[in-house]
């Protein structure tokens, strides 16, 4: 193997030019060594009380805002995301890290349920049972590009797959790997000063589809959190799969967000809408999972100041750096590919680039019957573009959603009069996605305890989980009970005086009493 | 195709005769239509409020009681189980649909969550969030040989999916169409009487895997509920997976639910726990997923009590019918290969068969060193055979349970003392399995809040579920959240006033509060 084989370089996507620093490809040895040691982690870890859990959390938090400025800038130089961008992301990670602290702390998240027991029962007597989740055991996390913190080595997959109690074994995206390692140091800071055991945490790095491979087919393993592309979620999905012993995989994989502009709303807030589209659409230079890739746009008198206010608004939007070379030439493939096509005419179109490292952003228009017979419209073009379709009736509006698969997110803007008249439209979108939005746009996401960052396939390969919010933490466990137990071998969540004060289902009853 | 091909006949495993009745393989045009018309249905069943569902649900079981012995008798005629058994598992397949029937009138079980706004917040605006579960869609349901009521047409699977607000389509168990045919009847009477939309539940036979493969494929199938062997709930889930849309697959595959016989016990109680264990290992003619199939028996001076004992009661078992010639000969060619194994001894053996339709009751023993060789002698011999491994040491106690795979069950006897000194048994145990029992025998498995039937791989493809008890509802729904949504649009369980009077969470606290 050649060296150039074996290190690789983060790239500074605003230049082009090699940054400082070289980075290993783990070897299939390295990933082993490195799960072995988070199973062992495992069996203490999984035992370590909720407060110091808590606080090992806590103290992450604290060692990143330890890294300061070097943290921002390297991640700056990294992404070309912007300083301002960047410490708001990075004040995003450190809450989620607190809000899992909160939960791990207040404790009542294991599900604890108690049947007790009716020695006298006939025809049978009826045991005594007790039943809460447990850590399934070492998560692989893969972080994204497009969040170097938030959804990266200490972002939301690794706070809540720690709060559930699993240790974590990181797979560095190669396009930031300068930012990784310095988070990862934080995280190893805080495993020292808290005093968890080591193995606890881990990076591995790589720039090649082997490493990941590799990773997610170890049977040491246990479930696999990712944040990506289509293509990549789809792979590890497969590996997980075709291991003997196959174990879940929650990837997101991004949409495009539908969103539907119903005819009052355009007729009250035709400008105000057209602003914020353009603004959505061009966030984080359109590189976010929530970005509105696809509008429905019901017929109006005020339909064509909503345009021109659109195509005024794209014009003034300046060309952009995305993330990685590689992001920028699929997004623009993905520009000629719907320029190519003659359904499709260009709506509005932002500046000249006048930098072949820049992007532009564009919106297309087309028609709803165009629309209807080619579903690959309604795929995402990751960056900042979008597809207008105009609907006529109200009927073209409920098909266009019946077409629609799985997404993230789907927006609707309305007025009262509308809320009434389409009603059966939100019955389709919920069927939809993860979340629905009114009045609103699908590029800020809430971190709160009903945050719903998720969605029918191919949203996600895991409809029944969320990436975001508190309940992602029910992603990395799995549920046991105990059958007639004796006092002294119940963990804290299940015993009689409930030491722990948390809410449990005791005979059916939501209750933090304890048990006579 | 020839007419055999397309129908196929019950057959009465005590005497290997055809009964009255044909049932015919469905076609995949037959399929396709019953989808279609679940998917319709779906869409109104998803809105009927929970008190009618519960209705729905309590006269299904009322309708089940009404065919009276009617569906006893067929069903031992075609199960060769005892009609005692038959009536107990007939109360509780009503008693599970009164279960959920309970937990959907209460209504706590969506997760409803609920983040209140906050338009002063700094730098963004905090947007009111709403969070709760909603059913999948239209379910396939694989029913069991060995329940041909609790685990079949209107057992805990199709109990839980309707309970969850998911139609379902039911693949009926080919050893049992008739038993199948008359409760589809009973909850198609149901369906009527409360007034489902048509397609809330449909029934297809078939007697070839192709019908199961089609319906698993059909895009209108949103997840499977199957029970069965290995085999079968692989090839379910690779079924599902190699789909366009891959839908989660809940397949729980059986275990050999191990149980640990610890010195202290052994010297206490020999006599009670051999007696036990042949009990437990002959119940249903050990026709159970929980079957104990595998013993570990520490050494100790009352070994030769507790050999001695169980030879004799095993010897004292009756000859036993399976259900089905294809189970019995699997079950016997198990037996054969196990006493072909130089490694094993025949312990004990029951009763001598006189009867080529009838199986005999066999334990084997072996040592530690030739069980920790060879991993498939934890596999499971569905029938009433098990194996016992003697340990000679606690250290070896451990090493067979870390040797283990996932299973259903694993079970400790043991004395105070015992558990003081077994700890790290218990460790690894509960990384094992879904349950754990201490002092009893698994092969009872109570339908409560508590219970986990479930477990690692491969006992399940999915061990973060349960298909016994109310969690089972969790498998088939998905989380969504609304954002900023008007309350004419908010469905009950997220309405400010809290109408259905739910348990929810309200900015990370639980309450059933009203919002103001």
């Amino acid at each position: 193997m050649q060296p150039n084989e074996i290190y690789f370089k983060a790239i500074n996507p605003a230049t082009n030019a090699a940054l400082e620093g070289e980075y290993k490809n783990a070897t299939p040895e390295e990933i082993n060594q490195t799960v072995v040691s988070a199973s062992k982690a495992f069996q203490v870890y999984r035992k370590i009380d909720n407060e110091k859990k808590a606080q090992f959390l806590e103290q992450i938090a604290v060692e990143i805002e330890n890294l300061g400025d070097e943290l921002l800038e390297r991640s700056h130089l990294e992404t070309a995301l912007p300083l301002g961008r960047l410490t708001g992301e990075r004040g995003r990670t450190m809450n989620q890290l607190r809000l899992f602290a909160s939960v791990v702390r207040e404790g009542s998240w294991v599900d604890a349920r108690i049947d007790t027991a009716q020695p006298e029962r006939e025809p049978f007597p009826k045991s005594d049972i007790r039943h809460m989740i447990i850590p399934l055991g070492p998560v692989a996390v893969f972080g994204a590009s497009n969040f170097p913190l938030a959804f990266s080595t200490a972002g939301g997959d690794t706070a809540s797959a720690l709060a559930a109690g699993c240790p974590v074994v990181y797979k560095g995206h190669p396009a930031h790997p300068g930012t990784t390692e310095l988070v990862a140091k934080a995280i190893q800071t805080a495993i020292e000063k808290i005093g968890m055991p080591r193995g606890t945490f881990s990076l591995i790095q790589g720039n090649t589809i082997q490493v990941g491979e590799t990773l997610v087919k170890h049977k040491g393993i246990k479930a696999v959190g990712f944040t990506g592309s289509y293509s990549g979620g789809m792979a590890m999905f497969n590996y997980a799969n075709s291991r003997p012993e196959p174990i879940p995989v929650f990837s997101e994989m991004g949409s495009a967000n539908p969103m539907f502009i119903l005819p009052g709303a355009l007729q009250e807030r035709a400008v105000e809408i057209a602003k914020g589209y353009t603004n959505s659409i061009n966030m984080g230079v359109g590189q976010f999972c929530t970005n509105p890739g696809l509008t429905i746009l019901s017929k109006s008198p005020e339909t064509q100041t909503f345009l021109t206010t659109l195509k005024n608004s794209i014009e003034k939007v300046e060309p952009g750096t995305m993330l990685t070379s590689g992001i920028q030439s699929a997004y623009q493939k993905g520009l000629e590919q719907l320029a190519a096509n003659d359904q499709l005419e260009i709506l509005a179109d932002s500046k000249d680039a006048h930098d072949e490292r820049k992007v532009v952003s564009k919106v297309f228009k087309t028609s709803m019957q165009s629309f209807l017979q080619n579903n690959s419209l309604a795929e995402e073009n990751f960056g900042p573009s979008s597809l207008l379709v105009e609907a006529s009736t109200k009927e073209e509006i409920l098909e266009a959603a019946h077409a629609l698969g799985g997404h993230l997110t789907a927006t609707v803007h309305a007025t009262d009069e509308d809320l009434e008249n389409y009603g059966d439209l939100f019955e389709i979108l919920e069927q939809k996605v993860g979340r629905v939005l009114v009045n609103g746009f699908p590029t800020g996401v809430e971190v709160c305890h009903s945050m719903v960052h998720g969605g029918p396939f191919p949203a996600t390969t895991a409809p029944s989980s969320t990436s975001v919010g508190t309940n992602a933490i029910k992603r990395f466990v799995r549920p046991v009970c105990f059958q007639d137990y004796p006092a002294m071998l119940l963990p804290k969540e299940l015993q009689d005086n409930n030491p722990l004060n948390i809410w449990r289902m005791v005979d059916g009853e939501f209750t933090k009493n304890t048990i006579n």
